[in-house]
């Protein structure tokens, strides 16, 4: 078993660099892919998905910043922006200290509906085509792995 | 052969999602512990790690931002900054539009090496272990067959 202090062998850092570098260059490609066929960015995109999905189409400031891992500042600026594009709005709520209630206006829905299939297609050239059937069942592996890790509790050492 | 508008299916929508949402959680994960631990963010260790390995440790801004992934006007903020902090500096060059000399400097090169061992570290927590060597293995080729469909002609259909 490694010891606490084990650095990365240089196949294994070679390998996360490799995994690191192609993921972002992926998500920058599908980032500038949505906004020039929508007009999105992939901020706006998480955040409608978010609300498209939730009950009643609102989630708490809080509930949402959780759900597309932001912090709340970041997410706060962002919402005002989306707001006065009429893509959302923020209902404000006395009671607790859980933040607004973001609400999907038709304007919201209607641009993530129209973005959803160019998004998909997007998804499908850069990235369900790249990889054989064996190769995107590993890619779920992996992120199971990576998630189950991440959640875990820390493994002794 | 799937046909030119064909979308993705449930099974292979809900894999991206997991595999996308997961390496940006690693990501973020991975940028907190850089910054605690080193007071680094992934922006300063990219610029820092591309200057270290570049000759005479200095590149082209057109030349850094293509290594790094940036647009050139958000990596000419970013290295404002990091000016600012001594960690690099610039060097104007009159004789073509390549952008400016970005050289590394001595406090830059001690904040790099200081960086390493614990970013490596946390590389090795959250990534390596993470992964079986099967699955390692897969992450590699993964981001091999991806890297291989973004950079060649794209597919006929």
């Amino acid at each position: 078993m490694p010891g606490p202090r084990k650095l990365p062998t240089r196949e294994e850092l070679r390998t996360w660099r490799e995994f690191v570098e192609t993921t972002q260059a992926l998500s920058t490609l599908l980032a500038a892919r949505l906004y020039s066929d929508t007009g999105l960015s992939p901020g706006d995109y998480a955040v409608l998905l978010a609300l498209s999905e939730a009950t009643d189409n609102r989630l708490r400031s809080s509930e949402l910043a959780a759900h597309i891992g932001w912090e709340r500042s970041r997410l706060s600026h962002h919402l005002g922006r989306m707001q006065r594009r009429q893509l959302i709005r923020r209902e404000e709520c006395a009671t607790d200290n859980r933040g607004a209630d973001v609400v999907l206006e038709p304007t919201g829905s209607e641009a993530f509906h129209a973005a959803t299939v160019p998004h998909l297609r997007a998804v499908r050239e850069l990235f369900i085509d790249a990889l054989t059937a064996d190769q995107l069942a590993a890619a779920g592996d992996i992120a199971a792995a990576l998630q189950a890790h991440l959640r875990g509790p820390r493994p002794t050492e």
